[in-house]
């Protein structure tokens, strides 16, 4: 056990800040509810910014980028969109600074005030229909599919590091469409990224599903939805992706000329995933010792430790290690070789198991003599020594196995907190001691919803895709149901 | 000349605009000196960073990520920094909106006013400074150097697509050092990066330099820039690199003990290039067609255009572009096939060429018989047949030529407007007959500089490095000089 970490068991949320903190993924700013990312978590972001911008590119999507400050009477326009929660965010109302007189110091120019106060995005839709609205007037620029990487503020008042800060990194996607089948599949299609980057990179298993009305996105006719489940038995929503029917094309007067040359509203949608992503990574994968990174996004997949007592032998691993390097390198792998000389070999071992790395090579005198090296994985105990004949293929094969065995371990720990419950009672007791996602009939009701939620901070995190259909009855109210849906508390 | 671009002898300003809304690079909105950037623009921006990113990284620079919002307070902490610059900035006052109860519109809820003001970040050393305090203790944390790519906001009264946006895209390092030596190393490293990316991926060809003291930016000793020549004679400053010496680390308090275990303030260094690159790209090398990309960052480099009078010729068509594009994509050539029933091939070909695609292929019935193409280049006048056998490995090559030819035509120009000049009466006459760069001699004053951009609007865009000493007279003073400095209007 790392002695920096918190223990899961003792403080599941301080644990969590020590894995971020201690890992260097990320550090606490005085700006309140903002956090700075760390150059190790912003590789991370990074290496998963790589995945999905190009899987949008594959599937046609452009970027662009579209600008920060939204007039204030844009978010009037879509009226649900406003009510749903434009509400919580920064507001530019001027646009100076001057040198006090009396004190030296900065503040606000009066004289300096915008006639309309300017909103930094919550999200982009009003602002990207405003273009849309320019650059649509026939079926031929259909369908319209962008994508934007960036940064957006809502003004949390309980922040958690990457889970929910002031500021966060995010990609949004809007599209349009001439039609509403198109924009549907599209919206779908998304959910498949998402659901696809979630499990074979992440290592993170996801259900698909979809939203509630009262979990909806403000705007949107359909909210389809990604959930994944944490270390402590609460869901976390991975990703969204919205069907957005006709409303901000209506909001924003945005017609086509169909083939017909007869003018409709466009069709849309728009989803997006941010750096709460790498918060559900922590959550899911991390332990006592630390981060436990997925190869296919760790910033360094393979570190090599060298062991010795004196130069000669230190020369001897110095050699062979250049040789792994540029080998591991040439076969796409990202290696290390730490051969620090100001720390001790015990150091860094704690070092890069707090730090997750997937693969840990350890080489002494007595290594380079037999010919082998001493590999560790980060996701399981123990250690296992490996012929340095052949040693990289072996390596890769390696990741390979950690990546499958995270993804398999993860959805047996989902798969076992996944309960069928089928009155109330038992709904709160598994709550609150197991934990995890429960499958419970309900009818249907938002108000239902609500009273559950109220009693116990469960929510309806989806009604998954593919739902089967059963006859019973909601736990709560006793009325019928047709499917179960899946309850939890969540992030 | 393509009809829906104004002539550059017309309307200089106006031509440039029209390149870049009639080019797709970015669009006017609805906010003040905000612009959006189109997947079309913003492509070649990712080819851009993507360059550079590599290039920072190749040279020992890791990524991360810093608030957008920084407190008032801490933009104080530098004395010249804010009296520098940090004025025209957008200012947050209030986190949250409210319904009006009469008008059933957003209002900005007074009870939500912040306690201390916070400001959209113009630049980020302020808030860079305050976790570097945090991050450094000692030598051994040393060089520290992070790079961020990012968004900022200037609130700027005259504003310029891509040149002069109140919000642009950028990229800012930030770098700690042990030693003055060290910093300054890094600074000059830097530019060299920036000279290299500008000549040999944008084709355009810079002057490196050191900036005046009343040109230097707010809180650096030393700001080291490159100069661009634009079509119309004015300069562009393309990136600049600061040596900030210890001003930043004596403002946040950032001192680190050394290897004798004494402590010492830490030396800085700061550096950025911007979306305004965009501008100069199209500035220096467009014409009265559209745009004229460089083929190492252009979105596409290689169009396909079929011509065609019934389906049986366009079968033969397709079926040659098909080998071609994955036969072009396998080199690693960005190519397009433009099929598009919906157009003419002449439209087409206008396109293109407003879009600046370096090489275009026109193929025909006749040039399906005879075994060969129809290729034009976008920045030379003229076509050539390439015959079909071979045509990949030619067009490559001929990519490479139009890079090098780009750029060898952008430096003659540059080179033919530099002029010596030894009086002040040729000084201004040079200046408005012929533009460009002037070599003249200045007394090295803040006043003389002063009084010559008051009278011409020219500035001392830089005295370049390695300048040649020579005895001389101000031109402007009279009084004695040592050197040559180049005078520019500049945008």
């Amino acid at each position: 056990m790392n002695k920096q970490i918190t223990a899961r068991s003792k403080d599941y949320a301080q644990w969590y800040n020590d894995l971020i903190i201690k890992g260097e993924l990320a550090d606490y700013t005085p700006v309140r509810g903002a956090m700075v990312i760390r150059p190790y978590g912003y590789a991370l972001w990074e290496n998963m910014k790589e995945v999905l911008d190009k899987k949008f590119k594959e599937t046609g999507h452009q970027n662009a980028y579209f600008p920060l400050l939204i007039p204030k009477s844009f978010l009037n326009k879509e009226a649900e969109h406003v009510e749903g929660f434009a509400k919580e965010c920064a507001v530019v109302t001027h646009y100076r600074l001057k040198n006090s007189v009396e004190r030296n110091v900065l503040e606000v120019d009066p004289e300096a005030k915008l006639e309309e106060e300017l909103i930094v995005r919550p999200t982009s839709e009003t602002i990207i229909w405003n273009s849309y609205k320019k650059w649509i007037k026939s079926y031929r620029d259909l369908p319209l599919k962008i994508n934007q990487w960036g940064n957006v503020v809502r003004w949390e008042m309980r922040t958690r590091l990457f889970l929910r800060t002031s500021e966060f990194l995010w990609q949004e996607g809007h599209t349009a469409h001439a039609t509403s089948e198109e924009a549907i599949k599209e919206t779908q299609q998304i959910l498949d990224v998402y659901a696809d980057f979630a499990e074979n990179y992440m290592a993170l298993p996801v259900i698909k599903g979809v939203k509630t009305a009262s979990e909806r996105f403000a705007g949107a006719v359909n909210t389809y939805c990604i959930e994944a489940l944490m270390q402590d038995g609460k869901a976390l929503q991975a990703g969204t992706s919205h069907f957005l029917g006709q409303n901000f094309a209506k909001a924003f007067g945005v017609q086509f000329a169909n083939k017909e040359n007869k003018q409709e509203y466009v069709w849309a949608s728009s989803w997006g995933v941010s750096t709460r992503l790498v918060g559900g990574l922590v959550m899911a994968h991390g332990d006592d010792n630390g981060l436990v990174l997925p190869p296919k996004i760790a910033p360094i997949q393979v570190v090599i430790v060298p062991i010795y007592r004196n130069e000669e032998q230190k020369e001897a691993i110095d050699k062979k290690a250049d040789v792994w390097l540029s080998e591991l390198r040439k076969a796409g792998v990202r290696a290390k070789y730490d051969d620090d000389e100001t720390t001790r070999p015990g150091w860094k071992f704690a070092e890069h198991e707090k730090k997750g790395v997937p693969v840990r090579l350890a080489v002494g005198p007595r290594d380079i003599e037999n010919e082998q090296v001493e590999v560790s994985r980060r996701d399981k105990e123990g250690k296992e020594r490996y012929p340095m004949d052949g040693l990289v293929a072996r390596v890769q094969n390696l990741l390979e196995t950690i990546q499958t065995d995270m993804f398999e371990n993860a959805k047996t720990f989902r798969d076992e907190h996944i309960t069928a419950v089928d009155d109330f009672d038992t709904f709160k007791k598994v709550l609150d001691k197991k934990g995890g996602f429960i499958s419970a009939h309900w009818d249907g009701t938002a108000e239902t919803e609500q009273k559950i939620k109220e009693l116990t901070k469960a929510t309806i995190r989806c009604i998954p895709l593919n739902n089967p259909q059963e006859e019973g009855e909601c736990i709560f109210s006793g009325r019928p149901s047709k499917e179960r849906v899946l309850f939890a508390r969540a992030y």
